[in-house]
């Protein structure tokens, strides 16, 4: 999927929605404990109560790898699942990788190589501490997306990301212009936490044609419409992501419901932005 | 494993070594494919070649997720062969994770909890590059260390580690200065590539009592005698890990035999050093 693809499902579904599967047994209703893959079983209510007011999934893969190869085998029917009932959707792992040459290339297979792994990700997180060439060997996969963190929205983005080099840029900021320079937009995105809002402005003047992924709207506090307003541009631009606040909305065995009309929610505000902007 | 007994290991075993556990199906001796897990299959003969000579082993996360669940079925396996006949080894995760809060918690347990994904790993790499808040979670674990990367071996690190802050600082300075104040010697050492040596004289004056995992030496070029000039310090502090040049030593059916002899050429070279600096 190229960036005017992805435009397109923008448009057809008045949303640029991510939500992240960050899918913990401690979190998830307690009737699905029964079943046999619990963390599948969620996953699929969650999918099919907001597909339809979606454009992309993210499932982070801490939440799969605690729980060793079953965990791994839930993400796997989960990316099957998904691929086989929601073509158009743009599915993300969020594995925030970053390793030499001959490894990224180990983790590109994993994470974008059916064959390797049983995975067909459209695009991966990485962590740019490394620099080019942990980053680069993950553009061997064509059409797929490199994501890159490079404003966070946590605190601890504050010790290094936003720490000011002596040419007067900001890490991030050189980690945004480097990185941008090694491939197009349709192959790399950055990571924009929502948190950040009053980067934005800056993020859109050196990178104003990039697709931004941005989460921490919701239960981290960063306000959709302020992304919307500095980040937005005329092909939207934008996926924001958001994990608990839609996917824990409830956890009774009704919780699917709740979690559709959370996601409904997000969508009708998502859909007033686009029109305000004159997407739609 | 505090830093005093890793100490005592590297003493009894006149090594330094930590033998790197990349382990590649398209590069380990073709009769090993034959076999139900060839992965472990060919991790248990390294680990039997060499662990009289190493005091630490380091599988490459990459390699085995590459391979979906049956690699890290293979990897779990690899760990407890260690754990079960060779006590006081010290094992590292090189996975160089790095998420926010909860997200690195799901991290700590997966490398650490043997209840979560039946891994007990000593140690975990990680990037810097979110912060704090992506760190010091995995430090609610006893005992257990963080290898946090700071000046990796690969040209790449020039891109944003070694960027100039206005304080002048590098960026890379900044890293270690930073996490050195978050927690001890005993749960903390830095990456430093081998390739770097003339650094490590500036490293060691602002962590003179870390240890350093460094990789880099053989295949990527950095020099041992160089690295134990300027980075040992009076109990040692480096672990120097090497991976191809050791595992992938030979490809006949006799493999292991090869792989001994590189790991006694290399513990050899170590104990001159460990012996030139007055260690043992």
């Amino acid at each position: 999927m190229n960036a005017r693809q992805l435009f397109q499902q923008i448009k057809r579904k008045k949303s640029f929605l991510c939500v992240g599967l960050d899918t913990d047994l401690e979190k998830i209703p307690p009737h699905l404990l029964e079943k046999d893959d619990p963390v599948f079983e969620f996953n699929r209510y969650v999918v099919e109560a907001t597909a339809e007011f979606a454009v992309a999934f993210k499932p982070n893969l801490a939440f799969y790898e605690s729980l060793g190869p079953d965990g791994w085998r839930s993400l796997r029917k989960t990316v099957k699942f998904i691929r086989r009932n929601y073509p158009g959707i743009f599915l993300i792992a969020d594995a925030k990788r970053g390793d030499i040459g001959n490894t990224s290339e180990k983790y590109a297979r994993t994470f974008f190589d059916y064959k390797a792994a049983g995975l067909d990700f459209d695009a991966v997180t990485l962590s740019p501490y490394m620099g080019q060439d942990s980053v680069v060997p993950f553009l061997a996969f064509p059409g797929k997306w490199l994501v890159v963190l490079a404003l966070t929205s946590n605190p601890g983005a504050n010790d290094f990301q936003n720490a000011r080099l002596e040419t007067g840029e900001y890490v991030f900021e050189k980690v945004i212009k480097t990185c941008a320079s090694w491939t197009t937009t349709d192959r790399l995105m950055f990571v924009v936490g929502a948190t950040r809002a009053n980067s934005l402005v800056k993020i859109r003047q050196w990178v104003p044609d990039h697709f931004l992924l941005v989460p921490g709207v919701g239960a981290q506090g960063g306000s959709l419409a302020e992304v919307a307003e500095y980040g937005m541009n005329r092909e939207c631009g934008l996926l924001v992501n958001s994990s608990r606040a839609i996917i824990y909305a409830d956890h009774s065995p009704d919780f699917a419901a709740f979690v559709r009309v959370k996601a409904i929610e997000i969508q009708q505000e998502m859909e007033k932005l686009l029109t305000k902007k004159g997407i739609l």
